[in-house]
């Protein structure tokens, strides 16, 4: 095992009706709340009533950020930095997916001082204050509701970057799996894919450390039984739930113990797609992974094919593996090639420029151009 | 799955030779450190010696109580907290195993008033401030370090209790393997059996929760793997820290995600044979264990079955799991009936009354006085 520091401060809230206990929570941090959300679905839902409500009732003096995007930007983030501090907000309340509280992360850094968001991704800024945050996840996918992690686009420099400090924690996260019944079904298969994909990055890291591999694989196996039975119900309460806790777990620390770094290239590769073609996430990350398996199972050693032979239970090659992986995410509906979403053109030096200019790499896997040109020629 | 919440503060450092930070951690909490330890490993081991050149290098103002009894007693916890209000501390050292943490952990919310360490257990005090931990783990078995549970005895009363709060996790746990290298053959292996039987509690208590049922076997079957081979090569840092790992994420709170209890009848019912005879805990817990499923068999449904089954990879039924993890305490050298630890005379009368009067009872399995004679009968 590598030595490692384990520490998780999130108050996770999880069940049937949790929100119950929501306004008690606000309370403890203040009473001028900014709320931040996306683009209608918490609206369209009553969600976004409901909580208003909740809130005028027990006395809390609300602003508001709507119209965060399913890709996040910056500019958002510094709009709604903007409100926050004009309204001298006590707590942030994130209500959405993995862009909203990510969003709200950066928000949370970015109120307590002058700078713009973007300068706590280049390092300009530092994060040495944060306002509070309470989330209610929307939708099952990044973890982002028990990590500290934040992913922003910024399109102006052609960059999608990761932020994520000790006071990014969300300091709790409401999870009601009954929020996620009118997850659509393209998304929802996102979100399988990339809790499952969140697995792999660890599982790819450097680190030999057994237990956490017996982790990384129960939260693959339970996506791999209640992902294609929610593809089959949708709103079935049960396989939401199963889904909303795997996505928690497959991203908040555990299956990192006794590893120095996971690899995330697939992640920093993915994000070149969403960068420049608005793909999903989750879908850019499916399209990524069988594509760098295959580039690079000669050098990982027999790890592709010992996750494959775990998750399946049979013993498997790492083509076979990676085969199987690859028909899994297709029947969820996933895209394997970036040919399946419909992207006019040609993309695929666009795609190249961008991987060298937002300089994509792993952590274990090292890449250079030539792995670049490989990884495209696999997808595309 | 049952509506839970997850929250875990503590930071947990593990590794090789981790101890190196420990000064800087200290420092944030201030000067005056009391140092509890035990009944003389820790100076035997040279460990002592290290820790307090360092703090005193350092220029840490350190007062002691050392001679925590390895079934901690509450006489010493409040003889350590009159150091502690004496000598106004701002941080509590505690280096050893459950004992010397579990008590540090009264120690720390006795200090800021004047209640005996008992009321905490009965409830006459309540646990409103803290003074903060900081924990160096010796000994790899009860969990400890990443929880808020502290269980000790009151022989005066004829109990030995438990108590929790949010304020009784350490704030940083520093595990090194290595410092588990010299621990004797018999407490290594009581050490394996306490974590196995932390995940049984949670196993059995009440909630279907899938991920958290693979977590649990994924933690069994770690100390499966690694506690026999540990026990056929005690030097050996690579299992030291397999098993170590795994006795943290045994009660973390991880293994009981979705449930609203865990059983913790077979802990309550082994704690008479400690507070009678001295027995280790974990040695309480291997006795205990099997006559437990043995004497619920009927009444728990498939559960004894499914687990048995999971550990062992092929079908059994209940009685086949319970002898077959019958067998797996005996390989390691565990007691399985009390005939085994030499108690003189015959003590069934005395465990009956005890076990009425510390009222013994499960979460989820209840038990009456009758089902206190079938068990003793079935382990004695």
């Amino acid at each position: 095992m590598e030595n490692f520091i384990a520490y998780n401060p999130t108050t996770l809230h999880f069940g049937k009706n949790i929100l119950t206990s929501l306004g008690t929570t606000l309370k403890e941090y203040g009473n001028r709340v900014l709320l931040v959300y996306g683009k209608g679905s918490v609206k369209k839902s009553g969600l976004y009533d409901r909580i208003m409500d909740g809130l005028k009732m027990e006395g809390f003096e609300v602003s508001e950020y709507g119209g965060i995007k399913s890709n996040p930007v910056i500019e958002d983030v510094d709009a709604a930095a903007a409100i926050g501090r004009e309204h001298h907000v006590d707590v942030i309340l994130a209500i959405g997916g993995g862009s909203v509280i990510d969003s709200s992360k950066i928000i949370s850094v970015a109120i307590p001082v002058q700078n713009p968001g973007w300068d706590f991704f280049t390092g300009k800024a530092k994060a040495t204050k944060a306002i509070p945050i309470v989330a209610i996840l929307t939708l099952a996918a990044t973890g982002t509701e028990m990590n500290p992690f934040a992913v922003v686009s910024n399109h102006a420099l052609g960059q999608k970057s990761a932020f994520g400090s000790p006071l990014t924690f969300p300091k709790h996260s409401f999870l009601d799996p009954g929020l996620t019944l009118t997850v659509p079904r393209d998304y929802t298969a996102y979100g399988v894919a990339d809790l499952i994909a969140h697995c792999f990055e660890a599982w790819f890291g450097i680190g030999e450390t057994t237990l956490t591999d017996r982790f990384v694989i129960s939260i693959v196996k339970e996506a791999m039984e209640f992902g294609p039975k929610l593809m089959g119900d949708l709103h079935n309460y049960d396989y939401r739930e199963r889904i909303m806790f795997a996505a928690t777990m497959a991203l908040n620390g555990m299956t990192m113990y006794g590893r120095s770094t996971g690899d995330w290239g697939v992640h920093s590769a993915g994000h070149c797609l969403s960068l420049l073609y608005d793909v999903p996430h989750g879908a850019s990350l499916t399209i990524v992974y069988p594509a760098w398996m295959r580039h690079f199972k000669g050098q990982i050693g027999d790890r592709i094919a010992q996750l494959g032979s775990a998750l399946f239970d049979e013993k498997l090659t790492d083509v076979e593996s990676i085969d199987r992986i690859e028909a899994f995410f297709k029947s969820l509906g996933c895209p394997t090639r970036l040919s399946d979403m419909n992207i006019p053109g040609e993309p695929g030096e666009a795609l190249f420029q961008s991987m060298v200019h937002t300089k994509v790499n792993g952590g274990h896997m090292k890449m250079q151009e030539e792995d670049y040109r490989a990884l495209i020629g696999l997808y595309l």
